[in-house]
């Protein structure tokens, strides 16, 4: 009965309903419809669903699974495995799958070179675009789909490339040389697959030929990778700013564990030293219990502006709108973004507290929330500046200093202000 | 001098150029280069940046720029306009264009039918390859890129697909209907951009046609143009997570101010709820000033692990992974998580606080931050589901909200079991 209502589906929904399931049922679900698991089913799974399913399966299982994927979701399906597994499973591949796993294996991950399609459809410069195409029906085959057609020189370099549209509105009689476009956007095979995605994103690619140190093409990237490339990427931004690490909601009980009590344990150390600075005034805070009471706002307010711009600031380096050159632009528009901020709130939280408590206890908590909200909005751009400049993903680190600097601030501008003020007497 | 430095730049790079710089010199760069500031490069423009530069130019030059664009690129740069101005341009376009534009504007922002493309190739069902490339040779014009011909019936409804390899593989005398894909994705003119990203993502789809409500052909989407709704979505949620709004490093600072403060005052307002609960412990807090120093540290991881748990939620809601089947197993998954980490974090701080104050001061805070936390994995997950099932976007308000739970949670739990277990006489 379930197998009939899997069968209809396209292998990326069946792989979604396994991921919607718990692993017990998974492993049910999964032996109900054996013959619909194919190979597009797996290459299609969330990364840490398929890391689970692989590692219950011996490596021959594995290998055949491998075998019927092309060579880059092969290379998805064995990276994230333990090395013993992985290495058990390339010794059972075909010599030629092998080669080509393990020749991408040695790039770098999230490397074009560990990306990219093996499979190009790239022909000599003679052609003419009849010749072309009675190439093609010979000897095309229609399992792996092409974009475009790269024109290679005697030396197997990239001299052109053509549309796949261009190709069938022009006359059989004219030469490649004349309907291919010169100007291409070559990628290198050690290029980050970040950079790789923004060049596709830039210039509206929807493929590109992949070249190795001597410039000879090796293989090519298309947009179908790339959009996952980009979802990733940017979606990564969101979950490591808020220190989830690169988690998704299918990580393992053990890896959320560990990749988010980390980063918990670093904000217990800047906590700790916002609290020193608290523990600082003791002796004021215990003649004065409002200023326990107030400084929480302060510091939180300021944490809040400093991630506001700490987020603008993270997105505008991941997509190389802040560089060296607009840096001070930037950083004078946030402050001014910042005071205006600040002044608004501290008119409202200095009303507030004049009221309540005293005039001048309003006067203190406007002026320590207009400085800490300014120190945050500096703190917002450069910390993930400093991160970048020493080549360290400022998604990952920023928001531990941006808030230590924000919370230390808040406390600091507050009970130093009130106690230089005269408020504790 | 300026101007054969620009000359070579592709039109994306031209743009990248002119947001690089203030609005003072982009203008006089801009009048340096009149005749490389082609429509491309207006197309390839920041929003905002884009935005300023037409708002500052009569409505006929912009009209002469939109004329130039193919349709959806014209209708990007009409849209963001005040509507006087839009309504002024509109009436200086071609009556072609104008059709066009307007019936673009007349779907909602964001939908398929506001950004798809008009210019589609489609052919009826009863010829052969051969015919086709006949066809194409004939009438195609090599300023439309087109990356699969669509097959329709005498009634205008799409009943196949051909990617142009197949095309270029078959024999001419091969039937359309013979090569086509009958099962594709069809794209409703009024499914939201980031639905049909999300299909194109799961179906590695290179363009698909769009239909309106009878089914007919009406136009298509193209995965350039994915490419950039992938990154805008998936990145706007950090900044959305983070309340920046929807903005970015060329957002003008008076917009910038606008959509930050409103997010600040909504937090001053649950910064201030927090403190009415400190200020209902001060008599505990005026005893034992303790209390004062450590509670800060406890809202603050709890506001950081909730922060976490959120951002798995919100990106797993956005990407369609979180839904009411497997609310419950992610539930009680993320709590058993929040366990593991508050247990751990309590140890850390529960020990220091034993050394530095008191045993019963190290078993209050160990309590409240496991009970902090635990409510935090809760908050991460509920807040989120709960305004997607209310069809808020997740990323706009849960912060906020799970904000105030860990901080109000944070002081309650720690002054509260400080009271109840004596520590303050
Ligand atoms: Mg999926
Ligand atoms: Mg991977
Ligand atoms: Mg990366
Ligand atoms: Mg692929
Ligand atoms: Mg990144
Ligand atoms: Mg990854
Ligand atoms: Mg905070
Ligand atoms: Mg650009
Ligand atoms: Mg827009
Ligand atoms: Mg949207
Ligand atoms: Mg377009
Ligand atoms: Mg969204
Ligand atoms: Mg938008």
């Amino acid at each position: 009965a379930v197998y009939d209502l899997v069968e209809p589906l396209h292998p990326a929904d069946i792989a979604d309903l396994l991921e919607l399931v718990d692993s017990e049922e998974r492993e049910q679900l999964a032996s109900a419809i054996t013959d619909l698991m194919t190979s597009e089913v797996v290459a299609e799974l969330n990364d840490h669903v398929r890391e689970v399913m692989m590692e219950a399966l011996e490596p021959e299982a594995v290998a055949t699974i491998a075998e019927q994927l092309e060579t880059d979701d092969a290379v998805q399906l064995l990276e994230d495995l333990d090395e013993d597994d992985q290495k058990a499973i390339i010794a059972e591949l075909e010599p030629e799958t092998q080669a080509a796993v393990e020749s991408a294996l040695a790039y770098p991950e999230e490397t074009a070179g560990r990306l990219m399609s093996r499979h190009v459809m790239a022909v000599p410069e003679h052609l003419t675009v009849g010749d072309l195409i009675d190439f093609l029906r010979e000897n095309g085959d229609l399992e792996h789909d092409f974009h475009e057609v790269f024109v290679i020189d005697a030396a197997h370099h990239p001299v052109g490339t053509c549309a796949l549209n261009w190709i069938l509105t022009t006359p059989r009689s004219v030469k490649l040389t004349d309907v291919m476009k010169r100007d291409q956007t070559l990628i290198p095979v050690t290029m980050d697959q970040e950079e790789v995605a923004l060049m596709f994103q830039k210039y509206a690619l929807i493929s590109a030929a992949v070249v190795d140190d001597s410039g000879r093409l090796v293989g090519q990237m298309t947009v179908d990778d790339i959009v996952h490339i980009i979802s990733e990427e940017a979606g990564e931004d969101a979950l490591l700013l808020s220190g989830a690490g690169d988690g998704d909601i299918n990580e393992p009980i053990k890896e959320a564990y560990s990749s988010r009590v980390r980063w918990l344990i670093a904000n217990l150390g800047t906590a700790v030293v916002a609290s020193a600075i608290i523990a600082f005034f003791g002796a004021a805070i215990e003649k004065l219990v409002a200023l326990a009471v107030l400084m929480p706002i302060v510091a939180s307010i300021g944490g809040n502006a400093g991630t506001q711009t700490m987020a603008v600031a993270v997105r505008a380096i991941a997509t190389n709108q802040l560089t060296r050159s607009n840096t001070r632009r930037i950083l004078w528009k946030e402050l001014r973004v910042a005071l205006l901020n600040g002044g608004t709130v501290a008119v409202l939280i200095g009303i507030a507290a004049a009221l309540l408590f005293s005039p001048m206890m309003g006067v203190v908590i406007a002026a320590a929330m207009i400085i800490n909200i300014a120190v945050a909005g500096l703190a917002g751009v450069l910390v993930p500046l400093v991160f970048e400049r020493l080549n360290q993903d400022p998604a990952v680190a920023s928001s531990v200093f941006v808030t230590m600097i924000t919370d230390s601030m808040g406390f600091f501008a507050f009970l130093g202000l009130a106690v230089a003020s005269g408020l504790t007497g």
